[in-house]
């Protein structure tokens, strides 16, 4: 079959009528399919659940001399900032460890900047008339809710194949009302883009005028490959010192996705000058963070090495998710020219483009088939994509035989979605 | 030995050589002993280490049909807010279960009214000129430095007998610029006392002029009796909405000193139009709290009676350190007339009052003999104690036999600080 465009009227409502009848019998089906977050499935839950049994004694609630079931250590066991330092490339003096969330040190350090003000601040944010806000689009929709939830004026960034559109990028940073940038460096959400070498640098080299320009490095995927090898990534924090920029970076990680989505362990690393600011505020928020749980994560997982390994076989569990998505993408749309979608080789998500115009009524059609998707727009600043194009997939939970029933739903929709707006025309 | 004030000057020269005597042989100990916080014991921490085993396989991971190792429930577990309502008589879809710390969920519930604002509030805390906080003194230090914190007005209101002095909270509580007002109802930090029936009563029915008059009731000791039978407690949320105050009130508790004090599960308790708001917010800066650590609360703790038993284990543990503690300075101090102090029932502190003028010489001669104790001022707003009187007692770290040794030192120093300024008149 050709593209949808060289077809003629009676061709597609021949098609439509196909397609409709098609829709109907799915419809009837009465499935209930959930692919809106990048949830790990049962299986992989069932993988890490050992992480369960590590710690069962007194004797085994300490390291370093520290009892961990007791307060203290507001910054983090010392070998769980070794461990993440391991992963990250950076020093275990730059890494503050937290709670299950690390999307609560990113919401905590925007606050904090917000009630008190950042290291550079010439006062807290919320005494500031604006705060302008970069933020590459399609981008992960929680930063965006957090932006838009503190009244930052968001600025949408294109993402290129390299990451940012550095040379935008470079020219809004000289704006001092912009005060920092959401970046996702390894395997974006949702485009599974790989920054490249030449944007990491550029990012790491900027000259904002903002002095307390604030990079929000979330390297949530940072080892999350499910197709192929590793790949390695250079340390942030020292690419951005070597720029003068060392107080400028926060990178974010966490074991949500290595153990348990809500039961894992997250950092934040970045200069021990923002190490000491982010203490010495959360000194007033918490007496320590769960070190039971942080030492259960440092014996089970061990170091970069075993981590890589476990992270080989979650690989295995996913990767045939991810081919049923591309696979069915290709062979149902894949020759209609209504869409395009990338194949990542790490990360949570299939990011598909489908004509303008055609996402939020694809998700309306799946909705009422039973698959729930995230919402057609929120990979956008305020949930408004300009074009109505991007469609989030998030592939990780349905085993792999619903995922089958989902994407034929999906590009049932998909199609019929593409039909009525031509058939419009 | 009469008191010292009726000592004639030799005399009195005499006791100082004596105790510089004393104090010499005791530094020359060179003893570590650290009194400084409520941190509980080790034997506490074993009594409680059964914990650590109760989710042992995927199967022990599913609750009321959710599998807690997933994202999700970002109020928390539902059967954990049914074991803290019991706990707390109030009902479960008025809690929102948090994190390892209550303290955080204080802080946030703060920081989001500075942020966002309250319901009721006509801005953010963050645009208002003047944020005043009623501040019942002695208490809890931490809750102090969440007000100096955000830079808010504390006003200092004195504790009585029965709670804080009402007359003076009820007149405050006209000024449209205070906001809120820090509470510990059951074994007050630090001086054990439970507020009367009337005194609660009357916190219930306060009428505020700021609409968004914000009751922070930390019920952190609400079944921490070490002496004598529970003490039951009267659902503050009802009582504030019978009075036309439901929203209010924002009741916190957690199972630090019931299980382990970094490790263990916190809770807010709300009006569920407060629930509805931190919701809200909440939803912008966590994906969910950790439900693992929750179900494993829920198994482990069971109800309240399962959880009463339990603490009347940890009282075993903690009465003849509290005992320790009160008979040596009766011994000691008793018939000086130079301090007073309470003999609580429950909670974690003795509360000491030196003459004026006398704690931080005390503790800074404790520190030159090797015992840390809570700074003297630190139960102050802005650690400031006018009368340099209170002095905070944290028995429960130490075993009895290090505890006595500290507790000899204590009452030497005190001694020797009182002599000191005797001699100088």
């Amino acid at each position: 079959m050709g593209t949808y465009a060289k077809m003629r009227p009676e061709e597609l409502k021949r098609e439509y009528c196909y397609m409709q009848k098609n829709f109907s019998d799915l419809q009837a089906r009465g499935l209930k399919l959930n692919m809106a977050r990048g949830k790990p499935g049962r299986e992989q839950l069932d993988l890490v659940s050992d992480l369960l049994g590590v710690l069962a004694t007194p004797e085994d609630c300490v390291c370093d001399g520290i009892d961990v079931r007791n307060y203290g250590e507001l910054t983090g066991l010392p070998a769980a900032k070794r461990l993440f330092a391991e992963l990250l490339g950076c020093r275990p003096e730059q890494c503050i460890v937290g709670g299950n969330a690390s999307l609560q040190l990113m919401y905590d350090t925007i606050a904090k900047a917000y009630t008190h003000g950042r290291v550079g601040s010439v006062r807290p944010w919320a005494q500031e008339k604006t705060i302008k806000w970069l933020c590459p689009a399609p981008g992960y929709d929680r930063h965006f809710k957090i932006s838009e939830s503190f009244g930052m004026e968001m600025i949408t960034v294109p993402m290129l194949a390299t990451g940012p559109d550095m040379e935008l990028v470079e020219r809004l940073v000289q704006d001092p009302d912009v005060r920092g940038m959401w970046c996702v460096p390894k395997y974006s959400n949702p485009d599974g883009i790989i920054y490249s070498d030449e944007t990491i640098d550029r990012i790491a080299a900027l000259k904002p005028a903002a002095p307390d320009f604030t990079l929000m490095w979330d390297n949530a995927y940072c080892v999350h490959e499910f197709d192929g090898a590793f790949v390695p990534f250079r340390d942030m924090l020292s690419l951005c010192a070597d720029h003068g920029n060392a107080d400028m970076v926060f990178e974010f990680a966490s074991t949500s996705k290595i153990t348990m989505p809500g039961a894992g362990v997250s950092v934040v690393a970045c200069s021990e000058t923002n190490v000491a600011w982010l203490k010495k505020l959360m000194a007033v928020q918490t007496i320590s963070f769960d070190k039971v749980n942080q030492l259960r994560h440092v014996r089970y997982l061990q170091d970069k090495d075993h981590t890589l390994t476990l992270m080989r076989r979650h690989a295995a569990i996913l990767k045939p998710k991810f081919d049923c998505v591309t696979n069915t993408l290709q062979q149902q749309v894949g020759s209609l020219g209504i869409a395009t979608w990338n194949k990542p080789k790490g990360g949570y998500f299939v990011s598909v483009y489908t004509s303008p115009g055609l996402a939020k009524r694809t998700l309306e059609l799946c909705g009422q088939a039973g698959v729930v998707m995230t919402p057609a727009g929120a990979t956008y600043p305020y949930g408004v994509d300009p074009q109505d194009s991007n469609i989030r997939i998030a592939p990780s939970l349905p085993p792999v035989q619903e995922l089958e029933d989902a994407m034929e739903i999906f590009c049932t929709c998909l199609k019929l979605a593409a039909l009525e707006q031509l058939l419009q025309k």
